[in-house]
């Protein structure tokens, strides 16, 4: 396997990315040149990560610092929420949903499914993938402030892939 | 829905931690009584991931303070590891990873995926499911110290009535 993303899924993240940015919370989201691994100048207090399973198998992570967290919160809800509130988990959780739901109708009639959100609130915490998993970071600039997509995905072989026929 | 998880669940999960300490780490794990939410005692410093999709869609985390967590790596792998370590990581990955695939394995014929999992590391963090999703935390002791096995998962798109009876 290649240590490089399929630019496929990258362009498909970017656009679900800008797509749900745009509709839920009325503004553009510029994108610098996807990297490997994290961007190191992040600091990562609020993660919230969603799994995927079937041809593609990974993880897809939406990384902010917690004052960017809070304002795209507010601006995707209306009204600031308390970093300890579950409501404000609720919201990042369903925007990494959206992000990750738009991405993977775009990934050309493969078969994905995707797990709930979970949603890490902690000052400075990282989120690791496995060794060896190929793991992209694209950092993305709003007017809230910058965060970043982490998305750690691989195609997996048809025999994998596929399931049992329903009985 | 009801807020309590369904017993054939929690008892897959308490089985395959068992196996899995028994077999890797050559110690036996005492169980407490389950738990709706978060273990408010437990100190999380680390938290292994894993998402679930298929007939049955959730998260499962093993979540556990750093010095606990230092010990079963040791003991896991056989020598001490930094935290900051990817193969520390990669170690509590697997864990999570063998516990999930050990648990569905007994879900009694259901098709169930798992993603890959993932590790986060800092002091004092919190995972959050979202609202309304049934969250119970089993508390688990070996001979490492205490940490929890945190399972938010349901039965999707078939009927009630195909659900695992309760033993």
């Amino acid at each position: 396997m290649s240590n490089a993303l399929n630019p496929i899924y990258v362009t498909a993240f970017i656009e679900a990315t800008q797509n749900v940015f745009q509709t839920m919370l009325r503004q553009d989201v510029s994108f610098g040149k996807p990297v490997p691994g994290r961007l190191p100048h992040l600091q990562n207090d609020v993660s919230a990560i969603i799994g995927m399973t079937g041809d593609v198998v990974g993880t897809v992570v939406l990384s902010l610092p917690a004052a960017t967290a809070s304002k795209i919160v507010e601006c995707f809800v209306g009204s600031p929420i308390d970093i300890k509130n579950d409501d404000f988990a609720d919201a990042v959780g369903e925007l990494v949903n959206m992000i990750s739901g738009g991405a993977k109708a775009k990934f050309d009639g493969q078969q994905v499914r995707i797990s709930c959100p979970s949603v890490v609130i902690g000052q400075g915490h990282t989120v690791q993938q496995p060794s060896g998993s190929v793991c992209i970071s694209i950092p993305c600039e709003s007017s809230c402030g910058g965060f970043s997509v982490d998305v750690s995905i691989k195609k997996v072989g048809v025999s994998q892939a596929s399931e049992p026929a329903a009985a």
